[in-house]
């Protein structure tokens, strides 16, 4: 699953990076507070410890912060638009429990621009999307879009002028789905939000026009007659977004527009993102991201407005492990060459030795025993293919190949080892 | 460097295991206390370090403790001999200085036995090395190998018949090339420890034959009448280890017995090897292992005999760089698709993914901008080629592929662009 993703970024130009796995405390607690401070590892090497010194280090819980640092620090070397993808552990102070999870594996990938990033990047993400989770072939998947502008926009446009009065209305907007059209009226009236009738009745047909094909979505909302510029704006990047997916190629019926997903975190200020997995649903999402306006603010005075997504695959393998979906990884020699006659040996390893260098991953028996054994280990261990070179086969002229997958075996000739093995790989 | 080493690994058939970054500070620091225990970074959440807490968990510093404990953990469920890799980042709570890090690579193979462990994996390792280090191509190398047996059992023979004594002795031998024979002489007849006269000068007589071609060096061994088992053993096992790294191909003249390589850790009890690449003499040891009577004695009952190397890759690779033998890495795609007229964006971009469907990385322009911008872009990141498709392009019926390296363009037919950079990259 690493390789295919990696594979996936790679295919459209992703720039890897690694970083270190720890980061100043300092830094890493700047952007973060609140829940995130509570998870964080800090680190003390031996002598700070028994100095009782405040630690100055703490491990990475995610892969955000570091780019953000490492823009910030290497922002005169970089050509921008920085693409950059990073597969790395990241850790978070948790219990260990079912589904939670002290170190595990995020793939993202980020472009980030200086000044300013093309619309155009918004839609890259989707397209990288459609490919990554076409290759790891866990059947059809739905990528969600939805644009932040939309909905802040709504609300600013219905009176929820301040960034309170907006949280305010979100949370009541979260109790739709649970608590009826009813009671989130009650809520939106109330005090805390003040909202019009007229203005929750937009509102309320906005979160109705829901999600679907994007340009039935699309076309549901042109009929809002909705005058705030920023809501105009959020339907105008959707709809360029939408396109330009189109354009790459994103087969449709991939790509939804879903105006409730929202993302919880504060600095995304645009297009957002979310993937399921259809045939798995209680995963939840699988792939999310979104745009944001400003990657670094508290380590440069550059603005660096950026859209990235992010896989967490550690979450995603064991959930399709427990589905059943996980196939069990072949080892990496599908060949094992064994040694039955002590006299035969240095000939055993001579055909080992030839094999790896026609570029074939190779297991050599250390030394001659039962071959009853020795293919018994070739099953514990899933290799496929073992060679045989006793006696027999040296008055033959010719060289066993045995496939203990199709329980077949047969002669080949000892200068066409190679070109037999690979044949039969390819099949 | 790390694929090509991964590669080298997976060649010889190696399973790929990765641990977790920490361990309970129980077990890591079980085994090696002293020097280690110092530069062990520990780890505390938020939460245990508010409570005052010990730390519970610490960073690994090397894979084989690890490596110790996977093994004693999962013994029910392994096939042995347990061959495995292990590419992953290792931290020491070092000062940050040059030269000396905090975190690095290293990059281990091992093979575990239960019980047993044939020698034909003592000659495996240099095999392993000779492909790796042929593959990274940083110029002709020397595997050295010795075996720890001779000089304990010739130690031994020569009276110096506890562990005190032989380190003691050790000490004094460590001196020879600084202070001198003489010196030496003294120091081993001192009452430390105690040696004969003729003792000296057979153990002089052995350290005297130095290092060289293996044959060259077995056969003068072979001259020395030391008559204690432990150095007949050694000797008898460097000479089957010698002989079937030959067996298996590896070049004369790539391998050296080096009877001064002692390899400070005290768990090695056989074949120990050193790797120096020989225009680097400077960097010392690339490559360095052994055998190893029992791996997991602290974890388990069973006795786990094994043989392991260890390449520190972070270190290799600065050094290298520093002289001047690091390439630079090519991005990972080798095509940027320009866009230059805003009306052919979308078939630019439907290049872009007829391109990528075709299997090679691609990089695409975000939107319609001036061609120069571009191809500077396209240096500064280094991609080769690229793709140009304006108006006199679509005139003519053609794509222009521009070859940034040779500097030289051609036309192309739309439909065999894939084929054309296919064929360009593969010159």
């Amino acid at each position: 699953m690493l390789r295919t993703i990696q594979d996936g970024f790679e295919r459209f130009g992703f720039l890897p990076i690694e970083t270190p796995v720890f980061e100043y405390s300092d830094i890493l607690l700047n952007k973060s507070g609140g829940e995130t401070e509570k998870q964080v590892y800090f680190l003390q090497s031996t002598g700070a410890l028994k100095e009782g010194k405040a630690p100055e280090l703490a491990l990475r819980f995610d892969l955000t912060v570091p780019l953000a640092r490492y823009v910030a620090q290497y922002e005169n070397q970089l050509a921008f638009p920085f693409r950059r993808y990073q597969i790395q552990r990241v850790y978070r102070g948790e219990r260990n429990q079912r589904g939670r999870y002290r170190e595990f594996y995020q793939c993202d990938i980020d472009v980030v621009g200086k000044d300013t990033l093309p619309l155009a990047y918004d839609a890259e993400m989707p397209a990288v999307i459609a490919e990554v989770f076409r290759a790891l072939d866990f059947g059809p998947f739905t990528i969600r879009i939805n644009n932040r502008k939309l909905l802040n926009g709504l609300l600013r446009g219905a009176g929820a002028d301040t960034p309170e009065k907006r949280a305010a209305a979100l949370r009541e907007i979260d109790k739709l789905e649970k608590a009826g059209e009813a009671k989130v009226r009650e809520g939106l009236a109330a005090p805390e939000v003040a909202m019009a009738a007229d203005a929750i009745d937009r509102l309320l047909k906005f979160l109705s026009v829901g999600k679907g094909e994007p340009r039935a979505v699309l076309g549901e909302l042109g009929k809002l007659d909705a005058a705030d510029e920023l809501f105009k704006t959020g339907v105008a990047e959707l709809t360029t977004v939408v396109e330009q997916v189109a354009a790459l190629g994103v087969p449709a019926g991939t790509v939804a527009i879903d105006l409730s997903i929202a993302r919880g975190l504060d600095y995304y200020t645009g297009t957002i993102y979310e993937t399921v997995l259809n045939d798995f649903p209680g995963i939840g999402s699988v792939c999310s991201g979104g745009r944001y306006d400003d990657l670094a603010g508290l380590y440069t005075k550059s603005k660096l407005p950026g859209v990235g997504l992010s896989i967490g695959l550690t979450r995603l393998f064991f959930q399709l492990q427990e589905a059943g979906r996980i196939k069990p990884v072949d080892p990496p020699a599908p060949v094992y060459v064994t040694i039955v006659d002590p006299e035969l040996a240095p000939e055993c390893r001579a055909m080992a030795t030839e094999l790896r260098r026609a570029g074939i991953n190779t297991e050599l028996a250390a030394e001659a025993g039962k071959l009853g054994k020795q293919l018994k280990y070739c099953e514990k261990v899933g290799i496929r293919f073992a060679v045989i070179f006793a006696k027999q086969e040296k008055e033959r002229g010719a060289v066993q190949l045995k496939d203990l997958k199709a329980n077949a075996q047969r002669d080949v000739q000892r200068g066409e080892l190679a070109a037999a093995i690979r044949a039969a790989l390819a099949d």
